[in-house]
């Protein structure tokens, strides 16, 4: 099957760049000698998971019980939860453990602590626990080094059904930089942040077996990551148009885009049939450009489009102004990267899997929770 | 099953809410001596539909050929497919056609019409169909009184596969109004574009058997619609926080909500479970008011929280700040009512319907294109 036979709107991935990216990330975690531990929560999908863990130990990150249960179910064995447990969840955790060699959790509260030794130890099982760290992004986490935090490492460490896996952080505030040297200062400031807690409480006779970071950003630019054992970056899989804007990758790194169709040609505007449910309304990379819209506008073989702006979405309108509209027509087809690869991969059921004009397969990301 | 047992994040529908929401757009429609086409995109459930037609002729709006399948298969005989067509998907549009009492598509140029009348010509059907007409919106549909207007309806009126359904509009710039005042003036342009268009088109001797209009903020405040033949609001089966803002409909109106589990528990915030996947990132009624955030907090029992404010979301954390974050703790459990309830119920393959405390049914939205 061709490309041109696509109907729209549908998400592609091109299977060479996904490659090249999986590839590129695996090379860096060698050389900056840590263990690669990549997030799937982008694109939910086992093949490019599987390619994400190649020539490394296997271990991937998710960010959903579902997500768990599907690449358990597809065979992967050692597991992380990327985001602090919901209490409610513990029980189906808990059974998601019991099948894989390894299933670790992340907690960063003392009834959180609480409940799931209480739901192990009911159940007479060991649970591998994060203690989740803010490395200064604040979101999730405790904050390195405070009485609060120590103590909670404490309660892990000296609890009998839990097994203190280590610290865990997520430079999530990398995302606000504008070019690589920013983004490096956040590197270092989520590496210092594990890395010096690890330190004090292996000093107090806690043992840290590991110490875990990572976003796409930070990971893509850090040239050394001593102390860190794991790191867990995701989005660059496939990358998308706010990692471009940033300085993580380059355009050509790109492996998503949303193939699209002109069904409205005004004098001053084109109507696309992808809106709000093929995109998401991720904003993009505002900071950067503030005129950025919701997603770059590219031909259908992939080369940029000049004087068009994707400026608005309703539901299943994207709304394109510029001059260069009285360049198309309706039924013309272009593509769009997206903003936001994560979002924009969970509005479709199928992902289209292409190598140049060819589509070679097609995946089916996990859904739900 | 009782709310309390649901896992989150999960998305509930009030059944009473959504009979009194639709009972009560049906007396309108009476009233305002029109017919009702209610669309369903916003919720994508056959069982909201049928409360939609309840006491009317039974024809919906779509917005997706999936959808116009999806309903055709559940019943529905009258489907209208609420978006210009492209043109690649003529085929999949003449299939529905035959197999519906029927099916009426949307066009508005020259070449969406040849490639209708060519493709229905070949296949020897009768195809009806709508002239979009831009009512001051600015997205899709033609200027209504230009000669590239008339020309077209003179097009479809004239071709001998085509039955030149009518004129179609649809008011979405009264999205940008701040109160009912305003939506009113917008529900007048909507109105006087398409009755003065179908009124020139019938003194040059075109017969325009159908006025269609509709939104939901217009629909909710319009006083009399002479000329009108049909309306086509679809968000009031539900609403959602911005309908409410602008004045659509009252807060105890509305139909929706997210029901959350905190997560993280922080002196300054909270972190819930429900994110951009289970919310989308819909920004909301910003132009009311600029620090909306991305939904409304409840408590579990869908009393208002205040002090709280849903700032920020990522992939699965929704991050809430305010003074009263001190109040909760890790497990405690709140509702969401969203912004956008067309963009949050497209992140669910199944909608909890709930009636006060209890779970009384599960409806499966249909999804893609």
């Amino acid at each position: 099957m061709q490309v041109a036979e696509i109907t729209t709107p549908a998400v592609l991935i091109d299977r060479g760049r996904v490659e090249n990216n999986t590839h590129e990330m695996a090379r860096r975690a060698h050389r900056l000698g840590v263990r690669l531990r990549p997030h799937v929560k982008t694109h939910k999908c086992v093949e490019i998971a599987r390619m994400q863990v190649a020539d490394h130990f296997g271990g991937i990150t998710v960010s959903t019980v579902a997500e768990a249960e599907h690449f358990a179910v597809a065979g992967f064995r050692d597991i992380t939860l990327g985001v602090p447990i919901s209490l409610a969840r513990i029980p189906q955790m808990l059974d998601i453990s019991g099948r894989l060699d390894a299933f670790h959790l992340l907690v960063d509260s003392r009834r959180a602590i609480d409940a799931l030794a209480l739901a192990a130890r009911q159940g007479n099982q060991f649970v591998s626990v994060f203690l989740k760290v803010d490395c200064g992004y604040g979101r999730a986490g405790v904050v390195p080094g405070t009485e609060e935090a120590e103590a909670l490492a404490i309660a892990l460490h000296e609890d009998a059904n839990i097994d203190f896996r280590g610290v865990l952080t997520h430079g999530g505030h990398s995302y606000d930089c504008l070019n690589r040297e920013e983004i490096r200062v956040i590197a270092e400031q989520e590496r210092v942040a594990v890395v010096d807690f690890a330190a004090l409480l292996r000093a107090k006779g806690i043992p840290v077996p590991e110490v875990s970071v990572g976003s796409t950003p930070t990971m893509c630019v850090a040239e050394n990551l001593p102390g860190v054992t794991e790191i867990r970056p995701g989005n660059y899989a496939v990358f998308d148009r706010f990692q471009t804007a940033i300085g993580s990758c380059s355009p050509e790194d790109v492996a998503i885009s949303v193939l699209a169709t002109v069904i409205g040609a005004y004098s001053d505007r084109l109507i696309l049939d992808c809106g709000a449910l093929a995109l998401s309304k991720d904003p993009g990379p505002t900071h950067v450009d503030p005129h950025c819209g919701f997603g770059q506008l590219m031909t259908e073989d992939m080369l940029p489009i000049e004087g068009l702006s994707l400026t608005g979405l309703s539901q299943e309108h994207g709304k394109v102004v510029g001059a260069a509209a009285k360049n198309f027509q309706v039924g013309d087809r272009l593509r769009v990267i997206p903003n936001h690869s994560c979002l924009t991969l969970a509005c479709f059921d199928e992902v289209r899997v292409v190598d140049g004009s060819m589509v070679v397969d097609s995946w089916s990301p996990c859904r739900g929770w």
